[in-house]
């Protein structure tokens, strides 16, 4: 069986973001970087350097026009840039940047494909169902709650988890910054691993991968299979809000490439 | 402030729904009736006489052609049947409905907006969400859940109210049919009263529909605004899935009519 070790840090992890806002948002402007500046270099040599799958969280992406993003990275065991994902959804008003216009997943070869949410994309459920639907089986939610919101998240990852039927990693920010209270979710919804608290921890599991296969084809709870919901027989359902449609003949997640 | 009682049943509670599965579609089938027919009549006046609004769970519908829906019903103080909703996502392939083609949420004058999910439509986050679009300040889920997968549907009704800050009654059969465990969920998602298990009970409540709009105005936990999200520079946001978008200007749920 193919494996692949993939260590995943929380929202803004290489972003002090303590102090007013007024604060915050001058060291994140200040810490902002084109993706091909020195930065990503490192952490795309770092990322060589160990051979594994390193996702160093979420950095402050300056683009060529000067619009700010919060873009979550992926670096792979052999030292590229394997993926890059602005929030679609920012903090607002908290946050100063501007949205991303698309959701990303990317394939680690031989093993299997990942989604990037981040922190507050996961209160649209929209996100983890394109994800899913692009073909992801892990979501990986880097995280910066320092609000008293993290029970709430807590079960909109499980939710997202069971709906789509996908892993969810929800990667926090511990103390003093953050809440901590990271998870690790299976795609029946699950909680396989967790940090009780906001103490700093390093949270390790080990993910088959094919638990996503089994659980559409089995069904949740050995039930409940809702990506094969549709016949040929059915009529599309109108998705006014969207000005879309749930079309049978589309509802099917992309197959990771190469199959498995 | 207005009140009204409002007493609701779980799915199919007036169809017995034992028996194996071929036993379980005969009865169906020989209980449905179209909405013009007795049940829904008889229904409508004991609503009348009790002045209340009834929400007697769901009834096989059987419509001109011989089609049977698995379809939600709620009756008005004034004995009227107000509103009728077709499930979406039936539990396929264990129940023999057809699809229903809309979502649906009706009026209580003076009090407040409903809208209808009925049990498995909750597995797709689809649905709520276009029922708070619609502008249903509490989602109404009668269900009749007798496998082990109410765990799940728990996580999904708090993640319903959570991502649409809206109320979620989510309605189980009791025991010996289902495994119970019903609950009433506020817009935060905290549950406000649940019954324990599968023992037959009645669970009581009083709600400040108020809350919806609070918790938009000040954020779930005093913060997230998820409703407030976009402003008028924002791009549409494309979501493919659904050969459709998020468009900023139709981002807003809609007012309950008349306006409290």
């Amino acid at each position: 069986m193919p494996r692949a070790a993939l260590v995943a840090y929380p929202e803004l992890h290489l972003c002090g973001v303590t102090g007013s806002r007024a604060e915050r948002d001058a060291r994140l402007r200040a810490a902002a970087e084109p993706l091909t500046g020195p930065r990503v270099r490192l952490l795309a040599e770092l990322a060589g350097d160990l051979g594994i799958w390193l996702l160093p969280g979420t950095v402050c992406e300056r683009d060529e026009g000067g619009r700010l993003y919060n873009t979550a990275l992926a670096f792979s065991p052999e030292g590229t840039l394997a993926a890059s994902y602005r929030k679609v959804f920012p903090w607002r008003p908290y946050e100063p940047y501007d949205p991303g216009e698309e959701f990303v997943v990317f394939d680690a070869p031989g093993v299997g494909r990942l989604g990037f949410s981040i922190c507050y994309d996961a209160w649209f459920p929209e996100t983890a169902r394109h994800l899913a639907w692009l073909g992801a089986e892990v979501i990986v939610n880097p995280v910066q709650t320092t609000t008293r919101d993290r029970p709430q998240e807590i079960v909109l990852a499980r939710a997202s988890a069971i709906a789509n039927q996908v892993f969810v990693l929800s990667v926090n920010a511990a103390g003093p910054v953050g809440t901590g209270h990271s998870l690790v979710v299976d795609p029946e919804g699950h909680v396989r691993a967790e940090t009780p608290g906001p103490d700093p921890a390093v949270l390790t599991d080990v993910l088959d991968l094919g638990a996503v296969t089994r659980t559409r084809r089995s069904g949740t709870a050995g039930l409940n299979r809702m990506w094969e919901q549709f016949t040929d027989a059915d009529a599309p359902l109108e998705l006014p809000l969207y000005q879309g449609r749930i079309d049978p003949r589309r509802w099917r997640p992309a197959t990771p490439d190469p199959p498995r």
